[in-house]
């Protein structure tokens, strides 16, 4: 990164300090994201990082970096100012032209900009969320939105996902059985299209019954959607904001959030919502107290790019890129994955989740696989109770091929390692020290292994290329 | 503002909405700040806007702007790329600097960016304060750190000030009465340089004793910092946290609060936070929630500003533009407002507090002066209980000098107007229909106009110059 190093790490990771007195609560129940506190040794020289969920912006080019700039000297007087809290018209001009492109019929009115999506998760956790709420999650979710949910201590509750995304009767029975308990469910929160991080896309039909389970149970969606234009295969489904509106009329439950970052750059901290105006009303309220504004010059080089670049052209650019290094994972992973292990196939996006046998730990085995220069996002910070921690989180996103191909490899064979330890140890050969032995597994179909099939494919399955 | 408008006033202002029962109960705490409310119509063309807290950022120039974009042309990829949570490395340098120019022996691993100061403000709430925490503010204190507090749900005591700043006996008294009411005070929160909105500043020794009470009393002290350099006449003070450094050898309980938005530019959105490892690793943890990172790209303009470009050179140029202006807004104050009418001489900063007659309600004379193509910011909104309708905060940083002296003029016809008006309504003039007549004010001097001689000026006392 240029020279510049992270000290985040410098600062104490235990409770114990001078001031527990006088915290909040809420701070006992907010964790930092491991791909955060991992960030200074990503940066390291020679690591193959697997970890982060960082586009390729060097994609985007120096020279149209100088243009969208140089478009916006002459109004360099309001890209400098404070901005209405809302955003600028120009750039909601975008979104909706942004949303049109994947088929959400979106209105001006109903967008409203955030410093990146992640503060439109925050906002939509401090509008609706009273410690106690409960709320439904995918599982695995996002480590960001949980986190950014945790610090309004709301209960999450997990819905088990396969192929085609959460599972609607889970969700219904988790609605039911909160019901009965007396819990105030606000939202389901979800990522459709490729999920972050389980890579797998909600079909059209559960993305209906999802609407329908909202409007029975009357409550809110979130759809948090970074990634659907980063499609490298299938056919394009629609949003879930595009189906309530087609069914109803008008934008009503479902609260959709987009962003900038994937389709042109993070760097610049812009995201969106969409939803109706009395919910942007009340997120509008947030937002001042959160930050004021977004920033304007992000707000106006987005503008700039989005107006006069070939935006299109951009986002296939991104695509092919994307796919060649997804291919490189998924024929690496099938080349090199002993058998056992599993992994999804995203029709899109940026990531890869993969399930290793249940025994075995990767956020234990993460410090090994960086000490042979490889590194990968653990499962269980995708967990609100930190369950998982045989499943783990692969980036193709950043990573030429060739590197991600050898990394697939370096990880494969510090897997191979635990796994023989493992199976050492059962056949009692390890006699360094007397090891209690382990009890035989029984021989039926384990449910995380059961589990693990349904979302996943099995290594070899032969539909990775 | 370049065609652009803002649409935030579309948005229903009411709480009778479709999803009320959704809503978390925070949201009942939340007010939209009168300034952001008001910046559709701040933006009509004609108006002569004393509303805004903006800095001038023409001041700037088109050139310097092209100069420092195409100085990170070049690292194009790192500025649209995510960054660590706690800010690049470059620009805490920056930010050590800035601080050591004031006099604080600031130390880079000390320092953390956050998303303008009004996220640090954001953040410095969600870690220390639960529901029913109690906290010290300055009466009156800036509406948007207020904002920010009440969606934590704190309890918020005003201590009043003199010309002098925050009244540290008063402070004192709310402190040990905070105490006996078993609440639990958290910090108090202080603007000592030029405060938003009251214009004052907080003597050398008054700094000091509030140190020693926030020792006493086991807190913390928020010192928010952003005018500082913007000082046009008189020494400049230590801050706080310099104080602190020097009487304990460290930074401890001062969490100082600093913001390019008033030395550069607000359209960047950068801020900081200057305190302790352990405080730091909270607001780490919160802020990765709240947005990951701030922007690399407004992080990198700056820093190479800073490092390349005169910013002394730029600050002066600001402080030669706002003493001015200010000079035009005070000598504007003495000459056309009506007798009764008060306001604070300000040494540096954005605002002039202005304090009307006690039966003057400067929410209800907005409209009018508004029609009249004047505008300001009512004082009730600076006191978490909406006190103080007979206060109006004027800035005199973004309008030219002979606008604000007309808009003064205007304004002070508006404000005498009313003032016959209730004159004649006291003289039984008002013949049009029944009116009761008012009881005769008390000929000693009311508590009002006592408060209002502590803080400000007479008009035409002959300070104003």
């Amino acid at each position: 990164m240029n020279g510049e190093k992270a000290k985040d790490h410098k600062m104490p990771l235990v409770d114990l300090d001078r001031f527990d007195f006088l915290y909040a609560n809420r701070v006992k129940g907010m964790k930092t994201a491991a791909t955060r506190d991992l960030m200074a040794t990503l940066s390291r020289p020679g690591i193959i990082s697997l970890a982060g969920g960082f586009p390729d912006t060097k994609a985007f080019g120096e020279e149209a970096f100088r243009t969208i700039s140089e478009d916006i000297a002459s109004d360099a007087a309001q890209a400098l100012q404070y901005g209405p809290t809302g955003g600028l018209e120009g750039i909601k001009d975008v979104i909706v032209e942004v949303m049109e492109a994947e088929g959400t019929p979106a209105q001006q009115e109903n967008v409203f900009i955030t410093t990146g999506a992640q503060q439109a998760l925050d906002l939509v956790a401090k509008v609706f969320l009273d410690e106690g709420d409960a709320i439904l999650c995918e599982g695995p979710s996002y480590a960001g939105a949980l986190n950014a949910f945790a610090a309004y201590r709301p209960r999450i509750a997990h819905v088990p996902m396969d192929r085609a995304g959460m599972i609607p009767s889970a969700a219904r029975e988790t609605l039911v059985r909160a019901k009965k308990q007396g819990m105030h469910v606000k939202f389901i929160y979800t990522v459709p299209n490729f999920q972050n991080p389980g890579g797998v896309t909600m079909s059209r039909e559960r993305r209906k019954e999802l609407l329908a389970i909202a409007r029975e149970f009357d409550l809110i969606i979130i759809e948090d959607n970074p990634y659907g234009m980063l499609r490298f295969e299938g056919e394009p489904l629609p949003t879930l904001a595009a189906l309530e509106i087609e069914e109803t009329g008008d934008v009503d439950r479902v609260v959709y959030l987009g962003t900038f970052s994937k389709i042109f750059a993070p760097g610049v901290r812009l995201g969106w919502v969409h939803a109706q105006p009395g919910i942007l009303h009340k997120i509008n309220v947030g937002k001042q107290g959160a930050d004021l504004c977004s920033s304007n010059l992000s707000q106006m080089m987005i503008t700039s790019f989005f107006k006069n670049g070939d935006w299109n052209a951009y986002v296939r650019r991104l695509n092919a890129i994307y796919k060649e290094r997804r291919d490189a994972m998924l024929a690496a992973l099938a080349e090199y994955m002993p058998k056992d292990v599993y992994w999804t196939h995203p029709e899109g996006g940026l990531f890869v989740w993969a399930t290793l046998p249940s025994y075995l730990d990767a956020t234990a085995m993460l410090p090994r696989a960086i000490s042979k220069n490889v590194a990968y996002v653990p499962g269980e910070g995708f967990y609100a109770g930190g369950e998982h921690k045989n499943n783990m989180r692969l980036n193709f996103s950043f990573v030429e091929s060739e590197k991600i191909r050898r990394g697939i490899e370096i990880l494969a064979e510090v897997i191979r390692q635990r796994m023989e330890l493992r199976s050492d140890l059962e056949r009692g050969t390890g006699q360094m020290r007397a090891v209690p032995k382990p009890k035989p597994k029984a021989q039926k179909k384990s449910p995380e292994k059961e589990a693990a099939e349904a979302l996943t494919e099995r290594a070899r399955a032969g539909r990775d290329g």
